[in-house]
């Protein structure tokens, strides 16, 4: 698709968000399965299942545009996700690496919190009031998951200090 | 280098953001010659001077831990920003350039406020209380940018609709 407006510019990065998304849930099950906190795993589950939600918002907004739910490669969350299969791959104290699993899925929030947020913004400017309620959902929820991440990796780091 | 502690996964992601800031600093001139906003070109001119002390600051951290400074290869930001590559090259419509560049620039500062947002979370259990301020500047300088790149984008948007 060729990109010559913000209309355009809205799909593809629709399209980019949806590939991201899905790409985070088949590579979520794997995460879970190495992480050694529980509550660290519970976090990453229930974010697995906000995740296939966020889909499912996607696929309305589409929708809602007229437009067949479609993703685009999505370099960026490819690189995101590699640099944590190399670190996953290479850890094996424990702690550690819970600690380097926190900071990978955090990096995947930030990402997705600034694509949410650039897509608010230019849904606002194109008027497509009726997808607005979906996306602010969406980026409500992965701010909150970056905060309880965050949070998480501050306690169990003050926990094994104290 | 084998990570095996916190302390090595400390090391490896200040190598990580050592990358990242440095690849920046080598892609924001080409960004800044594609801009067309004269606000947009002046901000992210701003932004590439302050790159270049965030390196500095960073050898700083490098040298207090007793370590050269050096690089690891960052995917992550390698996929960043080879997504604004594409859209630098596919995009001929100016505000729809603009646009996208603000969105990429955004991206670029989310992946460094999580980066250094963790770091300062991993120097305070290590306890290395003398580079806690070096972090916590550069961090505050990526979160004003990011806010002035959503102003600029709106205030932009808003204008255009007006």
């Amino acid at each position: 698709m060729a990109i010559q407006s913000l209309e355009d510019l809205f799909v593809h990065t629709l399209q980019d968000v949806y590939f991201a998304e899905s790409h985070i849930v088949k590579k979520l099950p794997d995460v879970i399965d190495k992480a050694h906190n529980p509550e660290l795993k519970s976090l990453l589950a229930a974010h697995l299942d906000e995740s296939k939600v966020h889909i499912n918002r996607l696929e309305k907004v589409f929708e809602a545009l007229g437009q067949k739910p479609a993703g685009t490669q999505c370099p960026a969350i490819e690189g995101i996700t590699k640099e944590a299969d190399e670190l996953m791959a290479e850890i094996k104290d424990k702690t550690t690496l819970d600690a380097a699993l926190i900071a990978a899925a955090q990096a995947v929030e930030h990402y997705e919190i600034t694509r949410y947020g650039t897509l608010i913004s230019w849904a606002r400017e194109l008027e497509h009031n009726s997808v607005l309620e979906l996306l602010r959902e969406t980026l409500a929820e992965e701010k909150a998951a970056d905060s309880k991440l965050m949070r998480l990796g501050e306690d169990k780091l003050n926990q094994k200090a104290a």
